[in-house]
């Protein structure tokens, strides 16, 4: 991404938090995440972040997705003693569906991103809306996506190592490199 | 605390997340915790909270604090294999004056709670506005007061193990007692 595609992404980010009324220090608005994934359009499969705290402990994140866009199927998988991330999901704002392995009930209402359908492989259709939440255990493969007003979702989990997250999509860049414009 | 007196608190507490846009369900505004700490006055030393998810990694609550209310000074020990709890306040809404073991830098802002003077003994002052945390570590002395207008505070933390808190104050019950009004 170029460097000024990940700050327009970064203000837009933090423009839906604060319309909602989650309050971020200039610090934390100037180092929004915004997760590409190496794939190329954000607004299609991608991801802002803003992490809260990491420690070796637990971890608190927000999580903000744009209209429609889709978080891309991953797994969080054993590091070290560490069993994987097990992660809580409350949504705040928005809708989001959420899809983990386990049964498929039919149709599901996201739609899979065009070009990425094979790496799309678990349908089990979890609809949070505000208030809701989903506690997804370790190792366990999912991916999620926003509905037409963008989303917003608070991550309770234990110890974030996202760079020994496991895509689905072998394409998959989990720590973007950024181009200077 | 008589029925009609928690239930008004859980009301209360619910009505104040609801202001300033943290959406409960139905059941989460019902099951508000209202911690009266068996001193007799709610208003003066207690604490509302709603617990989102406690496992035996992480736990994430929201902690609602109505105007100079104040948490009573406690600390939370090694549980087993647990060093003890760990635990970052985030301040969404008010001014909470937070109270840790370390050098007292002087006079402070809240006002310790009228005849429990002697069970109050850390001094060192963080302000937290919204937008502002701290966190601490385990088995560290710590108690806070709202400012005014209440406040409102997420709490990240490893898991929540209440009953075996250390109160500094003897008299403190952590489980309140409900009595049929």
């Amino acid at each position: 991404m170029k460097r000024s595609e990940v700050v327009a992404a970064q203000h837009r980010a933090a423009d839906m938090l604060d319309a909602i009324g989650i309050i971020l220090t200039p610090q934390e608005r100037e180092h929004v995440e915004v997760a590409e994934f190496g794939l190329g359009k954000l607004e299609l499969q991608g991801l802002q972040l803003v992490t809260y705290i990491n420690t070796d402990r637990y971890c608190a994140k927000e999580l903000v997705l744009f209209p429609n866009q889709t978080c891309p199927e991953h797994l969080h998988p054993p590091v070290g003693d560490d069993p994987g991330k097990t992660e809580t999901f409350r949504c705040r704002h928005g809708v989001v569906y959420l899809y983990v392995e386990g049964g498929n009930g039919g149709t599901i209402q996201a739609e899979v991103p065009a070009g990425s359908e094979s790496f799309y492989t678990v349908f089990h259709e979890i609809e949070l809306h505000p208030g809701q939440q989903y506690t997804i255990p370790p190792g366990t493969k999912h991916w999620f996506q926003a509905g037409e007003t963008g989303a917003i979702v608070s991550e309770f989990s234990s110890t974030s190592r996202d760079e020994f997250d496991i895509f689905t999509d072998p394409n998959v860049v989990r720590i973007p490199v950024v181009t200077e414009d």
